[in-house]
């Protein structure tokens, strides 16, 4: 069975400011406290996740995730108040935008397509 | 403003089957009459316009393009059937999903990404 997944990407200019996969790195940012702890989460370099976090800081008009320095115990990384706020409308916004799909009709993608590919012909 | 970008995808198994570059590539095969000639118009190397061929027909019960060999007037490549078929099931699937999302709300979003990134901090 073809599975349908859906993107919602809101961009900046040509940067993509929110997405699925930044959604779920602000998600574990919240849950694990850090930058490198939520990459680790979710399988990521702490480079990767943070250009993520770059990217949207630098997108959004006020940062998304603050950092803090530092070796203590409130060193690590937290979602701003723009930051939940983001993270909530982004998620409010992609299940209205599955509902909307729900009532789709892709029969005729789904029996067209294998469960997995052929191998490549020689 | 931020844009607002769906991307519909196709998978079987972890390959994409379907989305709006394949889509796309479809189109100007049909167009252009070859994959070299359509990856031109889009920009794409013909290595990867012939890579997501590959993908595409490795993934549909029947393959979607059909090369034709050889040096002349007939050379190149057309949609076969189920290609044209499958095109056209996106495409209106595609459509489908825009209209369900012209309803949704996403002004607090909007409102809150800027119109392009901010340079880094140094």
């Amino acid at each position: 069975m073809a599975r349908l997944k859906l993107k919602l990407q809101l961009y900046c200019g040509d940067a993509i400011a929110m997405g699925p996969g930044k959604a779920d790195l602000l998600e574990a940012i919240a849950r694990e406290g850090s930058i490198s702890a939520a990459g680790r989460a979710l399988g990521m370099s702490y480079r990767r996740a943070w250009l993520l976090v770059d990217t949207m800081n630098r997108c959004f008009v006020k940062p998304l995730v603050e950092t803090h320095p530092g070796g203590g115990k409130s060193a690590g990384a937290t979602l701003t108040a723009e930051g939940e706020a983001a993270l909530a409308a982004y998620r409010a916004l992609s299940e209205q935008v599955e509902r909307g799909v729900s009532g789709a009709d892709f029969t005729a993608l789904e029996e067209a397509i294998l469960s997995s590919p052929r191998l490549s012909q020689p």
